[in-house]
């Protein structure tokens, strides 16, 4: 049996055939048009799958269920597409309308929350149960697994990660409002502001170098890529400032949740082993004293790629 | 049928017969001796429960079962309480214990966890099903009801909501060994502590008279009284800042749980409805810009004094 994985994206769908060791044998995408309605766009999805099927010889008998990952407030239980506001959707049926275009069972999840999942289910926490993901990437973008299951909030609402104020009293402004959130601190965002801040106060740091000598030139990377490289103290000093904004946000997190594992993806995640360790140890300095309670497993995202994908697909796994 | 409530306690173990409405029909209490063993302090509590039954008639097949609130960290799945560092228990299989002794099913939870499962089976969340119970005493205590039911974390060793950071650059310490945490800035003991700075700082404010001139009388009370009977500016601020202070809180785990409501209990709870009134025009300012999601109620407990028992027994319920 399989499992269609359907990934919706500001630009575009896509989707992907995947079986049951959560490999994608197939994918294809559609582009995403946030002018037109969300019916129009998932027609042209839904021609995409069928065409798709039909051309590699896939009876819809063969396929489980429909598993999707969407952006915005998803309703998962009603099948709704509360509010996406990159696709300019609202109160979008989206179970409802896939399940009468396709004629097979859907299931829908917020992008972040099945990314999560699939991370459980085929990735990175395979065997755990109750992980944390965090996606670092333009935001701070959170995932919630407890006992295998997505947990979305309320009316699918919850599980915004990124927006928990770590800094009552900060000046950095962020996207929902408040001043101080996780976000505005440990995502890719963040790290390039911090980046820039030191080296314009910092002339001679190798960190221009890097950038050759361009402050446009600045990314996720620079600063990272500096201190590997140097004992620049500018470049050490933002890493060491990054580690700890993200460290004290996993720490309020474990606290909450006490998860067994935490995933990271998106653009930071990319400084793979280096990252997991520097958070390890200033996690271990916060610690909440329960001798008994170990500070939990910290791992990097392994789906990559088809992650939206897998992860919409592991609703039905 | 009737389920017993036990309340575990640094000072007594309180227990109580409660009926399907979550009446308690009466109650007896033991005295917790942490320096005897939890086997010894136990049997004291069942010698306690047996010879009451017995007095009023009670059948043990007129029990339903036995609930069981107990500070610390608490694996209700196995039943074991890990760590209770005031009772000086650890890794003690208190479920097993006592269901040998009493010869009744019983199931134990975190004493915070279960008195917010009691608001909402019994108390002033009833009828909702997704509760975040926040209690203002010595330090700032949660529960955590998903889907009706208490969420404790891996193992049980979740759910501290009082140890997030919200302040990362503060150099008030949290019990826990971090600084900045909600405990430290929105207990009882915070206000306590703002209202002390801030007659230090303002030799005529009235808070003064309030404290009869010592500010060794300085409690809980002192500015939410100088504040309700004067326009005192010192008074004035020191409450709104403390309103701020859980108000950021309360957003944090609204942005991460997104509760239908959330339960108020402890010392600072007594303030009643001008305490609620003063919560929700601050989480109006920094509620996350879904327009379709308002922010949540905002209760002050009422299952008081019984609050334990009740909570325990709604293990049953």
């Amino acid at each position: 049996m399989y499992v269609i994985g359907i990934d919706i994206g500001g630009m575009s769908m896509k989707w992907g055939l995947v079986n049951g060791q959560g490999q994608v044998l197939f994918n294809e995408h559609v582009v995403t048009i946030p002018s037109e309605s969300p019916e129009s766009n998932i027609k042209r999805l839904v021609v995409s799958i069928n065409s798709a099927l039909l051309q590699k010889n896939i009876a819809k008998n063969q396929v489980k269920g429909v598993g999707v990952g969407c952006p915005g407030i998803i309703n998962s239980k009603e099948g709704i597409v509360t509010e996406a506001s990159n696709l300019n959707w609202e109160m979008f049926h989206l179970q409802q309308s896939l399940e009468t275009l396709l004629d097979l069972p859907v299931k829908i999840g917020n992008d972040a929350n099945v990314a999560a999942l699939g991370e459980v289910k085929f990735g990175a926490a395979k065997n755990y149960h109750n992980a944390i993901m965090l996606t670092l990437g333009t935001g701070v973008g959170g995932g919630v697994i407890i006992d295998g299951k997505t947990f979305e909030g309320n009316q699918g609402t919850g599980a915004e990660l990124g927006h928990m104020v770590i800094d009552f009293n900060s000046d950095v402004s962020c996207t929902c409002g408040r001043k101080g959130c996780l976000e505005a601190y440990a995502s890719a965002s963040a790290l390039i502001r911090l980046t820039k801040e030191a080296m314009l106060k910092d002339k001679n740091s190798k960190m221009w170098e890097t950038a050759n000598n361009d402050i446009n030139q600045v990314d996720g990377k620079t600063a990272f890529l500096t201190y590997k490289q140097s004992d620049d103290n500018a470049a050490h000093e933002v890493i060491s400032h990054y580690i700890s904004y993200l460290a004290c946000g996993i720490m309020n997190f474990n606290n909450i949740f006490r998860p067994e594992v935490f995933i990271l993806s998106g653009g930071v995640a990319k400084e793979g082993s280096l990252l997991v360790e520097l958070l390890k140890k200033e996690c271990e300095k916060y610690s909440y004293g329960f001798k008994l309670s170990p500070i939990p497993e910290i791992l990097i995202a392994k789906n990559g790629y088809n992650s939206g994908i897998i992860g919409a697909a592991s609703l039905y796994f």
